[in-house]
């Protein structure tokens, strides 16, 4: 017997509750859970013409096997207000962060194997006058993780990030020493502790274009990257770089790479979701508990239509399986 | 008839010669001329054990058709030293200029359709007492074009730049209304009149990842950029964006575009390198001439080995030849 995984919803008026039900109509490998209300699966099954059987479930009776075909658990959480497909409604604030504390506190305590996150609308949550800057911030609060890790991964590449939501004129600055060291350690502690790499072959970015040219082009490289990569080096982790950012993304370094740790968001990402497009999964480094979500937004236009690709839903899902070694 | 293109050999102790050679075993659809050292391009041939007829042309008695598959024409031009194949020597860098002045000059006064160029290597011609700050600066001196705009491209992908080689903690401040404007200007203009696309669809990168997310992640996008792509559209130039760089290159976007401006080196060349991987082109647009090059470096290491791969020449070709109207 194996713990089960959760699904949270996320904000009820995007597609989130779409993705749960249309996850539901193929067997899954392991045991999954909807963290949803089941008043708001039930109408949204119908709005999309989807007969899915829904099987509540509870605190201390979790069901031990997968559910079947055509069959959703479900851990009912009751909407604040009710939910109509495309409508942002703030009074529901509240039930996302319900459905996240759920998922989070379970994994933490042990109940559950990881959770798997739809996405929420982070304008509508802080309209409800709770501040929250999103899924990470919020799950590194809950768990008492101080430092976390965004990395985005596809099937033959992942990710990671040493600096996240940042105006590009505050990147610079904001890579030191202490903050490379701290995020490539992460990354590599949860390579081998969550992915199950005996030895992760890292590749790093430079932060200036060609890597700096030799201090033609910034100085970083030599003043902080090197000198932080040499000693981590040290503490037996394999990194290869700095390289050039524009000339890494090559059939063959891929190939013979476990990671690529970017310096922001725009040096790795548009790759990553290029090579990915609809197949990519977004995972936090770092945390006490496995998560992944998927890699796009609410889409308010698009649910109860239908016309969605759950792709990125599906390696969410795996990812956590691999994560958690189930 | 129409007028000979013309191939700069670049660097001597590098691939270019080696290109020129390896391109020279098939016939070209148009006259193609490499300006080179013919001594240099004879002893390159023995080394690669490859049997093309070198075949001298001179100004005033340009060749009217291609050489046959397995010759090449050669404008002779002397080197300063001996040429080795993996040795730099800065007795050449003038040499590598005067290729270059001879192919600047001839496009510019008529003679030449185009001017593709092989791999210049920089270090050795500054260590020569020359400055040298790249191809691309030398021949906006030589041509008198005050500003030049950096773009790549591969099949189905054109990215062009507001900024190229700057440190990334000076991108920021050098994204400014003037220079945006200046250079979406010319790419629309090039992409009119050298590629022939009437009513070009340009995609804008966002500075800041998620371009800014309404001035949370920088205010760049709200008080530079989309005020000088409204005044650009006012002009009738066809701009979408700004966009974030991480999602902007989907097949869907991708389709529907004729090329996409990002605002910095690394947010759009790993995309472009990585679809492009061994076939991309680095095209200067803003010129009075037509000027392509491969993407690479001179790969002294590679020199003379024949294990070069001419992709990258190829569209570099094809792109001169498209470009000229040819």
């Amino acid at each position: 017997m194996s713990l089960p995984f959760v699904v949270t919803s996320g904000e009820p008026a995007g597609i989130g509750p779409d993705l749960c039900l249309l996850m539901a109509r193929e067997a899954q490998p392991h045991t999954l859970i909807a963290i949803a209300s089941l008043e708001l699966l039930k109408s949204r099954a119908e709005l999309l013409g989807l007969d899915i059987q829904l099987l509540p479930v509870q605190p201390d009776a979790w069901p031990q096997t997968p559910a079947p075909a055509g069959s959703l658990y479900v851990w009912d959480t009751a909407l604040k207000a009710p939910a109509e497909a495309g409508r942002l409604d703030p009074d529901n604030g509240p039930y996302v962060l319900e459905t996240l504390t759920r998922a989070g506190q379970g994994c933490l305590n042990g109940t559950f194997a990881g959770m798997i996150t739809a996405p929420v609308h982070k304008g509508v949550i802080n309209e409800a006058g709770i501040p929250f800057s999103g899924h990470t911030e919020f799950l590194a609060e809950l768990t008492h993780t101080e430092q976390v890790v965004m990395m985005l991964a596809t099937h033959g590449l992942r990710v990671a990030l040493v600096t996240t939501h940042l105006p590009l004129k505050d990147v610079a600055s904001a890579i030191t020493a202490e903050r490379l060291e701290r995020v490539t350690r992460i990354l590599h502690a949860d390579l081998v502790g969550k992915f199950g790499i005996a030895r992760p072959r890292i590749l790093v970015c430079g932060l200036n274009p060609h890597a700096g040219e030799g201090g033609h082009l910034g100085r970083e490289e030599i003043e902080i990257i090197e000198p932080a990569l040499a000693r981590l080096r040290d503490e037996g982790i394999e990194l290869i770089g700095p390289l050039p950012a524009d000339t890494l993304f090559t059939p063959k370094n891929l190939e013979h790479c476990d990671a690529v740790l970017a310096m922001y968001h725009d040096q790795g990402l548009p790759v990553l979701k290029y090579k990915g497009f609809g197949a990519a999964v977004n995972v936090t480094l770092g945390l006490p508990i496995v998560r992944t979500s998927v890699d796009h937004g609410t889409a308010l236009d698009l649910a109860g239509s239908g016309r969605i690709d759950t792709g990125s839903l599906q390696v969410a899902l795996e990812t956590a399986y691999q994560m958690s070694g189930a």
